[in-house]
């Protein structure tokens, strides 16, 4: 697209014949693949599965060789879970990113409910420019984090839970109720727009710092 | 009622006339009036408005003695906000309490987006056998105070915040989907149920102990 | 945890790999497994399964040796159910309290469209220091019981239902917008909660009693 | 109307200045006024209000003679409330059944909260053929009627409540939810409806007692 | 139960064995079965199988004789649905009241969209002294019916539809919003609902006339 | 606007002053204003109030001449209500089409609770090309009018009504849920689009006639 | 039906059985059927499959010739899709269309997160009478091209999406809110009642062109 | 607060008197006011009025000195309203912004209604490293720009807006369900928060060029 994200294809609502047909038209072009689950990925046709670097986590894969990740000069990005269940989120938005040639930080089952996990990890969290944090049930962690980190704070809410948490809507409530000033938010289960929102975050500071070299 | 509660009269659905009836009815009963604000108070007549204490920030008000403050053998209570403006409730869980003949000790405007200034207070938190925690917006101080103290925790859901948080049920439904194990939770801004749910706590707590040293 | 209750995996969103790998990372460790399916726990290794006690109705399973039963000196605990369908709930919260070393009285299928089989119970309910209540569709129950009994109510509502009742949040608001005070409630379908609010009271008495003979 | 209830306006939606042209139209019809508060009753012209006899607790007023009320040999209804706040809509339902020429027995502040003072009643309620419940917050009491009294039971959930209960949902659902079968409901606060309801029975019974003795 | 009911067994929530234990603990007592779908019935033990009547539209069964249906004198009862994919909850309906000894009359497919077809069915509807409406979608039938049938009307709306229909809220809070007055509503799907809500008319003429007579 | 509709001011979100300004920047301009209550037009500076034509029923207004009104040749437009209250919100729209140039006929208070006054204009109906309904509380009156003219049919859903219909989305999911093939609906209260949804009809009515005369 | 609509079987309620029936009773007449999944149409007995021109994409299907196209003196109608998820119902919309004798023009995959796609396609876009704008997740298209066109726009909001946008509310709340006036919509994914909308323009047109040449 | 925004005091839940108190317990300190009506304003002792810079607009104020803007290195930031009502809302993300020291572009009522007013900016536009997109309604405006735009889009959807756009649900909903990738989202009227969330993203700038430099 012309804002210079790279491609990405939305498997979820695709039959495998469309995903295949895509992937064949064009098999140079680099293409990130996402919510493309284990049936679907099998029943590909060979040479378009044997090209495809495909990771079951996160159900995320690609086409073409991901960038190259820049030098030791950029921000630091950590993905931050509350829980092993939010992992999948997690790895999604890890995914979008590598493909877009950035390393990020994980840090998981760090949840408010066992605070002191998290606080142990505080002084590594506030090293990192940008921290993307993804969480389910009550979605706590985000109000907290955006409270001990100054950079910028994404948060994820996840579908994981059961009862009111059932389906992300009481996380996602939460994090929008936040005290903590300035947290932002995506979809729920949006690991991939929480990648995006982090690249937005590079975009504006490469501008930046080209207009000021130029 | 008879499960030995003292008789409370929820003024909200009644007008003047009618709250000043049942008082003057027997003027001699204790009583605790909730939800009686100063309009409706001061539309009572004088003679009545006169034998109660009546407390204009939680709007509560006693006629009659409270009952005696027990000795210092009881279980301690903590009543905890996580902001200013949700000391209404937790004052009315104060009132219910004392006009039962239990002190509180009050911790007000310590939410998770200044961390530090709960950790300040967790040990002191953590030697109460119940703690009572009020809180609106985003209401993730229960779950991080659940997962710090052993004891007893209740929380009261406030209706303070706007947006997705208008009404109280964002907050409500987080603490529901608390991953911190066993806190419970009662309605919306009912600083009354919570004070009832630890008198519960000090109901079955006396019974034990009667009958052990019987 | 810090807080003392023992260690609880909830299986729901973990794979039998995942849980397999936890179990087998310590096998002498005391362990309590929630949300366990059949299938899950026929698809875990045979000699980690053969550790393993588990129960089909509750979906539970321990690792190790549960907790002795401590004597006839603590408070008691009564789980009761509106209906047949709510038994596997109930059984959760008996299960991680038995976990725990605290035996606990059943009391099933006494809703309140049957009134004189709750009113049967009522005297024997009475003498429990904490009643648990596990009620799906109208979840009238814990209103009814909340009324008649002086020591702590806990309400597990249940997504036992269908049309309007489906999921549960009828019950559970039900419940919150009780007029019997101070009845608390936990997550829809939360036997585990329910527990392990039963637990803090517990916490809760020993700590004092202990803090009394010393 | 065709089906045989008498004109019934419905004056929330109008101005004193329509209600009045109504009124004005034809000064000898029959005619019932619901929703009629103090300030749209004040502004009717003195002819006009003198007409009428409004009753402010309901907000009902009647212009004409009502019905005669029929003998004793017609069917029983009874309108029962849980607490006294729900008073107004239990009146509403009383005015339109009188304006109907159908006399109600009221019984009020039976809520299951304290069920002792429903059971001194029971034996009254069930030798009524029709009852009318009308509650708010939890709405639990119709399930508790629907139990015990083998007849016709109409439920009229209220608006009384707070925080979950505000606006009358919770109590609504829960009836919807109830167990006990065949249980009936109309719209929130509608005690015009839950009125209707109990004539539509009357009418039935009438037209086959008239079939029978033709 | 107490109340004169027949005793019905909810099957949704309970196995096969469990259904067919409490078939086989008395095999001569008389039970409705609701919700037992095919596989459920299948999987029943031969002899307790070959005992039960069982209906594939609507997923009932009984075991044992039904009440043998009353004379010529009784109220009249229709059941109309306003499509032909709520057929199955009618049916439920209609077999509840077989099972408690009342015919009744199935009137299918006269929903508003053709109205035609409800005006051709007007006389014969009027001539029933209870009409229970099954009506899916936007349930704009028992609106329409309310207006033309003076005797009870119960409406049961269907979880039939999708988009803003699916679940049956929509339809089930038209009915409640409905201007003809009277119209009462149970629960989504409750077709035995329906049948209970117009089997307590008919207790409610039994007892009147019994009174009468005596 | 660049297609076509002339220009419209909304003005519940404004102040008087920025009304007035808006009026003042341009006074020969033509302009339709929404919204514009009694208290707000007092407050406007008298020489643009004067220049105002004000409906206090619709609580519109224009400034200029309307358009004027095409001659017979084009489309008939009826607007219907279900209720009296309903009339504000379909004057919206007639006051809309007005100002545009278009006569419409308006046909009040037959909703279906009294079908036959329905039944009596349906031949009128039929007789129109467009029929915008204007419908409050269970909106059951475009499905029925849907099924009997074979034109346009737009509907407005209004915000009459209390407990389940209070704010107007149970009749607004009524008629997105309706069986009645090809209505279409605007936002709740909306007279104003349903009008611009006539226009754009007529739009497409001219555009064609012309491209065939040519 | 009586206002001109071809015959329309909705078979997502019925069995393959059921429809096989209705196609049997009589072979002759002219069928359109929706939402025919692959499942049901494999079910149906090979003399009824072979007479229906099924398209597997739509899932319609129709028994008999549909009707002639007419020539190119009519309204030209086109059908926009804001992605290729939403084509499904796009293709039933347009099926439906050409089953009544109607060409459309297909756009598809020109959402506004690409604006410059949608741009290039503008003019031709003006150039229809009647625009269906088929859209899932936010539904932003709808708002957009209703600022761009002056004909007949009818939204058909789809339930692709996931977190707030699963099931399609979001997007159909979007479309009503929307600040383009005049756009109307009807129920999620309902591609047979966005071209029934369209057929009543065309029936309005006809009508009055007719009674103009008279 | 420990992450190094400045104090600022949401008065919404305060009162006149606790606000004066705040501000006169330290009358050197900076202090940004937010949600300070006019009426709680004039309240205020008049030493206390006289030191804050209040604007009526956004309702914000501020004690002391805001912080000198930072010369012309820095990112640049704009805000962006969909309509003139939306503005209120974006002024009190510019305040914030000003006191924080930082200018930021107003661009107002670009809504996609009128989308060639939008694009006329679109240039003007991607040359903001950070762009907060103020919208109510259906909120389309963020979907439209962050498909525009590669630097960091931060959205605010507000409460304008009536029927199924009232409180601002409606537009939150699209933002999250937008297909552009990388928008983010606070809280329904939360400018303070995106002006918050935009303090993260030049935190996480000066950090980088820090690092850098050093
Ligand atoms: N603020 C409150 N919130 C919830 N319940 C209350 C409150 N105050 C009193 N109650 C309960 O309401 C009952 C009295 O209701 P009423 O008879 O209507 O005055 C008391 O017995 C209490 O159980
Ligand atoms: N289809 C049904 N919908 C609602 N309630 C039902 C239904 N079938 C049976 N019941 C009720 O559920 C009770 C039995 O519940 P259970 O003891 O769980 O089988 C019966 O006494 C009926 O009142
Ligand atoms: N996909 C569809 N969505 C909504 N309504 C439909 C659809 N297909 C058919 N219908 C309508 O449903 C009616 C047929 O319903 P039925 O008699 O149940 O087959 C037709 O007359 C159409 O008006
Ligand atoms: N308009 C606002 N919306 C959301 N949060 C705010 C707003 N204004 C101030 N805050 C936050 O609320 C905190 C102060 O809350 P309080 O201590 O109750 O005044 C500040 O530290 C801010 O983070
Ligand atoms: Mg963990
Ligand atoms: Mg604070
Ligand atoms: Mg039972
Ligand atoms: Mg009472
Ligand atoms: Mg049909
Ligand atoms: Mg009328
Ligand atoms: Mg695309
Ligand atoms: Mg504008």
């Amino acid at each position: 697209a012309r804002i210079g994200f790279g491609e990405a294809i939305y498997c979820a609502g695709k039959s495998a014949a469309q995903v295949g047909a895509i992937l064949e038209s064009d098999p140079a072009r680099s293409l990130l693949l996402t919510r493309l689950d284990a049936a679907k990925f099998d029943a590909l046709p060979t040479p378009v599965r044997s090209r495809l670097d495909w990771d079951p986590v996160s159900q995320t894969a690609w086409q073409g060789d991901p960038a190259p990740v820049a030098g030791h000069s950029g921000p630091r990005i950590a993905i931050v879970t509350a829980g092993t269940s939010d992992v999948p989120v997690a790895r999604e938005a890890a995914r979008t990113l590598r493909f877009s040639g950035h390393d990020s930080t994980e840090i998981v089952d760090v949840g408010v409910a066992g605070l002191w996990r998290l606080l142990d990890r505080v002084e590594e969290l506030r090293r990192h420019e940008v921290v993307i944090v993804v969480a389910g049930m009550d979605a706590a962690l985000p109000s907290v984090i955006g409270g001990l980190v100054p950079g910028v704070v994404i948060a994820v809410p996840t579908s994981v839970g059961y009862g009111v948490a059932a389906g992300g809507r009481a996380g996602l409530d939460a994090i929008l109720a936040s005290c903590s000033p300035g947290v932002t938010v995506v979809n729920i289960d949006n690991g991939y727009g929480g990648a995006c929102a982090a690249l937005r975050v590079l975009n504006a500071m490469t501008r930046l710092s080209k207009d000021h070299s130029s």
